[in-house]
């Protein structure tokens, strides 16, 4: 499939990430997309999800903090307002309509897999800085995006879960979160910054965190 | 004056600070109240609070970086979204109605006591946890609806400034973090948290950010 | 086994990690007391283990940004200088003479596992204070210091692995480290400190890594 | 006078830092080169800067946790050894031989202009990555250099003060520091990295620290 236009640097790291196909193209997706997932498989996935959605909240948040500019702070904290009191409680209630309670939520072991993903990130961020934290959110984000525009029009059991990615306003944060990463690029490191090897530490970011979607999807499957 | 109930961590800091009154009620303050601060030095206020807000909007995206509970992450991160997409362009607004226009703010030197208060507040967090950083964050957020609170109704040329703290919006902000303070150390410390030599590491943070606010009263006034 | 004595701290967290015996007596650790392990995964595990001492003397020196009191941050730096300029260099050597030179280990790919681990006691750290970061970092410390203990005079193959955790100055370490961690909880916490939500709190991160080195040791097993 | 040749990066943030001047050659300075500074300012410096000194280990070990090297840990673990474990015994023997006792040291109320810069160098750590970090540090570790070299054989009451800089261990910190910086900055943006926006932040980074250095010798002057 065409990589969907999300922005220069989504591009090139696109490209550079070994995994990337396996991470989008994953048996957990396709089993979204054709229907056969099965539905334990998913109730895990989303358990877990749960979990990673907190952790990816706060690196939003560090996002705001590390911003170097006003434009940059607002954007990273309209979208941690955006997860911490929009999607947070939507997959409250995707959960409880499939049958998981709050306090399940809440004890739920964090798998290894997600511990790996979401502290990678964190990690990225307070070591690096704001350039790092973006490399490393980018996957998710931008990924998430390629999978609902590929995915459109599915249908079946997890249609739900399909258009929520397809859908207008998903596909504009991805726009907004593929022209966030491009300007904080050019502002630090000019137009030619690929050519920087600060790009290709980036883009090794952008390629672990790839790495480590694999794993959380095949973490889905295994059901640990 | 009596304090404001903000809760009991806002009452038991605020009488161990020793410069509580020398903040709240500062010439700066009195000048706000009396009409008779001149208004270059209410400009130059402005011009470095644009600054200072920025720097605090930061810190309190770290404050929902740093939330232990989803509760947390969400007070945190709706103050976030309040400071960034509400308070700020208000901010702006302000200046612009008092002649400082966008590239003026945006070019202003930042004050060495707005650079030791902002830095002081970022640093309590990053190299503590959640409590140190709300320690540090409390006399500026609490001390500004005390203010608010005791200025309500004095009228002259700074009544705009005034109502905005004094308001019901804000106090109810006031309120909210203070329940935030004293849920998230009963969440940690326990009931007693009082009597733990923490509390007084906790304190004492309360008591230097205190100190760093009459050093930013005191460059508003000096003009530097 | 008799649990070594690296203080309270230790004594407390270690009988309510549910996963301390996986850990301690993991597959891998026997094969390494009765020598059986084979040599692969031996190789294997030094290599991820190059990494891991990265990140784990980057954490160490976190932990001297964040202590509070000249003494912590003078122990942090100790062990900081230990690991950088002494453990590093040895590592490397005892992977030369396993025929492992420094190319390889610096291009070794971080394995899911270590990336778990490491990042998750980094970001304890900078979400955290002292005290997360210490009981992050103490399973890997002190149980090493354990193993060591109780495999000491083992023999085989692996002996040079084991004496240097079974020897004077290693479990003389792992005492000094559990005294900075009970020191440093009493200094904020005080005597009653295993009273404390915050104690329980700290006996979940512990759990966790422990949780982690259990999946270091697999991945030594599974060579993935 | 000319500058020491402390590299590449040194020599043109030096020329782009306004108050370089103010910094080096400040009344403070003089004061301490003709011997007239008063005995009392002397002591007042003496006593804040062993509140600076602990800090700045923090940041040099902030400045270990960031690097992305082995060769960058450890020449910052280094640095982090040598002020842990030499610098600070020897300005608490030094503080002793002029009648400041260790209680009297632990017990100074830090200054805000003390605040000011130690807090906006870690906090430049915490925000940024190693290069904002190290930018923040230069200005203190090459700026004494240079002092050193300057004042070099002075004489009079503050000789031991200037020998310590002058001297070649400090001389040859100075260049490896320059050296570390200089190498980061290709490391991570190549030959040309002058050129690039990165450059021009980092350089105010520089800027800002070497003005809170000018309100540090002021502190020492005024007593406050």
């Amino acid at each position: 499939m065409t990589a969907p236009d999300y922005g220069k640097a989504f591009a090139l790291w696109r490209d550079q990430a070994p995994e990337w196909a396996d991470y989008t193209q994953h048996a957990f997706v396709e089993g979204l997309r054709t229907g056969t997932l099965p539905r334990a498989d998913f109730l895990h996935y989303l358990r877990q999800d749960y979990i990673f959605l907190i952790h990816f909240t706060r690196a939003w948040a560090l996002a705001a903090t590390k911003g170097a500019t006003l434009a940059e702070i607002q954007a990273a904290a309209a979208t941690v307002q955006a997860l911490a009191h929009y999607e947070m409680p939507l997959h409250v209630q995707i959960c409880a309509d499939a049958g998981i309670d709050k306090t399940t939520l809440e004890t739920t072991e964090e798998a290894p897999a997600n511990l790996a993903y979401t502290r990678y990130v964190l990690e990225s961020g307070y070591s690096g800085d704001f350039l790092d934290l973006l490399a490393a959110l980018a996957p998710c984000v931008l990924g998430y995006g390629e999978i609902g525009a590929r995915l459109k029009g599915s249908g079946g059991p997890y249609a739900g879960w399909i258009d929520t990615y397809a859908g207008q306003d998903y596909q504009k944060l991805c726009h907004d979160v593929g022209a966030l990463i491009d300007n904080a690029l050019v502002y630090r490191l000019g137009q030619d910054w690929a050519s920087l090897p600060r790009a290709r530490h980036l883009s090794q970011r952008f390629a672990t965190a790839t790495r480590l979607e694999v794993g959380f999807w095949q973490m889905g499957l295994n059901g640990a």
